[in-house]
């Protein structure tokens, strides 16, 4: 789980740990969805009374059973236990496919011990086939009997679908008030979007949250990982963020204190690493990219950086390691139609490259070296000033095309 | 330059010609913009000085500089001459850019004996690279030299790029008036997305056209060919479409007139012939889609098409040859976020899989049989009535990564 980027680097109060963070217990064990057998159903309990939690879904208008049960019949502020399953995103399986999402969550709330409205549940996988349930209640017992301190590891697996490896972290972080946990579990490589996160994220805590402050440290720190990710522009039916603070620790993260403060860096440091993660993921991807531009108008800096961070022109210059800036000004232009002539500024891991609109001269061997590295950072400057975005992008790669026309995922 | 699909089927009054259409000439020569040494400068000259001509270009924020040039120093309803040039945009290029494209215009003016706001000028190729113009006059000047009645092979060479095949067609046209011809050449493969066009097409006719019925005719079949496809969703900053009339049939073709509407139906069939021809040649692609969407509200319709098209998993599973429509799904709900539950209806190549958004019971095996052909058709229904759009597109392939990782283009 060792993790180095030049953009997410960890606070100094915040330690590499082990574990899932006191209070919780997980588990991921087979329940015959994958056609392969492997480990698809995912079991994450609290054993706190006292849990507090927040939630993120997608936004897409074509929403999976399990985000429509979590939406309308969860505490979605209290919950207890989560029960996930990989190989099938049970969406767009109509009333059959809410039927079955329930029935995942009656056998976990039995399973854990705790009220069926205190139970999310997260599907991923394929769209608009049918969830095979035969194994599934036998599954979730046998993910009860499996749950462990240190099951994040095989919760984790169980919740994998075309990832490359696991997402997964477990931080230690010194508050004023004390040491608190965060622990993370990600999954996601493909149909990956800013639209608010296209995957399954799963955060535990032992801090002593309020639901308030759960939600807003959520919020906030999705809005700076998950929804400033692309693989490949495509929204998915079943994202789904959830926190869960157990208040196993006993220290207490009060509204606007320091604590709050800090522990904010910590989320937000854990939802962006996990977020890199996902996009080095991005079926098949070698490079990573991230976009910064600068400017006067708030909807043109945004829609800039993702139409860069989505084309797949300027992915594939990533993956080759082509340092082809025309690329990120037609991608510019493309999103920003009618408003020609635009001086675009353009900056290339540091070597400016357009300027006012125009090429500007540069060493172009010595461009070349210097994107082919893991982490290659574009710099757009439109006119005008004050706002500005980032957003981070995988690149297009033989790989990405092999999983996805291949496989059925 | 046999052609057939099944979503272009060619008027009875229109029949194969050859060459260009008469009153034309043109040419294609090697003038050292291309590193490969292959022809890259296109020359066409109209010797009828009554040629009525109409226009479309880019609505890019980052025009190239040809484009800036034929929207401010050209007649457009009144072209005689047309330079173009392949292996370089000329966009990105400053003021710099501008003096090299008014130095190809007046070379061309000189070389076709007209009046220098009578020659468009267009480029294709790399973007933010200075043209190298030490070989282009004396291009220009050898093109001149060449130039025939049958110079549109050797001219649609010119301004290729990418292309792994020529797009040209000449038709012959028979009219209640008389008959007329329809020439046409276009270029590209890549960077091309529904914006108006995202290529360059030049087409000539010998039919007498008033210049508002030239501006009318090429602008509806534009907006029904070019604009309804996508390789890749990247708007180019240099897409020219120009259409020249130089009226050498003595056949005119009258505002509202049984022949405007007849030489209309022909020009269709002209533009969405080459507009599948380019997406034919999509930089790697073997298939072509079409997706067909209706409903109630036209924004939603064009969105959740374009959304398909543009869809990176829906085009990867196209190439593939797997009916995955829970990525058809997937596109459209990302593309019409906040609006759940959406009741889509889906078809397949006929085969309804998706009824008021759940998975309607099908024979998975023989869908699989019938997606695995050149050109395969989508449905979406979204709710409501009288609006609908149609996007063709191509695949993605190993090709297209292959194309554009690993060459500067």
């Amino acid at each position: 789980m060792s993790f180095a980027s030049r953009w997410v680097q960890p606070p100094a109060h915040v330690t590499e740990a082990a574990g899932l963070a006191r209070g919780f217990r997980a588990a991921g064990v087979p329940a015959g969805i994958k056609p392969s057998g492997g480990p698809d159903m995912a079991l994450l309990v609290s054993d706190e009374p006292g849990t507090v939690s927040a939630a993120r879904f997608t936004r897409s208008g074509v929403l999976a059973a399990p985000v429509v049960l979590c939406q309308t019949r969860c505490r979605l502020d209290a919950i207890r236990a989560v029960v996930a399953n990989s190989g099938n995103a049970n969406a767009a399986t109509g009333n059959r496919g809410l039927e079955d999402a329930a029935r995942m969550q009656g056998a976990a709330a039995m399973a854990a011990g705790v009220r069926e409205d205190r139970v999310a549940v997260a599907s991923t996988g394929v769209i608009g086939v049918p969830m095979p349930m035969d194994g599934v209640p036998r599954g979730i017992l046998a993910a009860r009997g499996a749950l462990a301190a240190d099951g994040d590891a095989a919760f984790c697996a169980a919740i994998a679908t075309t990832d490359a490896f696991e997402k997964r972290l477990s931080l230690a972080v010194a508050l004023p008030a004390g040491s608190v946990r965060i622990s993370a579990q990600a999954k996601g490589a493909g149909m990956i979007s800013p639209g608010f996160a296209t995957l399954l994220c799963f955060v535990q805590t032992d801090a002593v949250l309020e639901p308030a402050t759960a939600d807003l440290l959520l919020g906030v720190c999705v809005k700076r990982s998950f929804e400033r990710i692309s693989v490949d522009g495509q929204l998915s039916t079943n994202d789904t963020a959830l926190l869960l603070a157990s208040g196993g620790s006993g220290v207490h993260v009060d509204p606007e204190s320091e604590d709050e403060l800090r522990f904010g860096e910590a989320l937000d440091y854990a939802l962006r690493r996990l977020a890199l993660l996902v996009l080095r993921d991005g079926e098949g991807a070698a490079r990573t990219g991230r976009v910064h531009v600068r400017g006067g108008h708030e909807p043109s800096v945004e829609r800039a950086a993702r139409a860069v961070a989505n084309s797949p022109l300027v992915k594939a210059a990533l993956h080759g390691g082509d340092p082809n800036w025309g690329r990120i000004v037609q991608a510019v232009g493309g999103a920003l139609a009618g408003t020609a002539p635009l001086p675009l500024d353009v900056w290339v891991q540091g070597v400016q490259v357009c300027a006012a609109g125009a090429a500007k001269r540069h060493d172009t061997a010595a461009l070349a070296d210097a994107v082919a590295v893991e982490e290659v950072e574009y710099v757009v400057g439109l006119p005008g000033e004050g706002a500005e975005t980032e957003v981070f992008f995988s690149d297009l790669s033989h790989g990405y095309v092999t999983i996805n026309a291949e496989y059925t995922t």
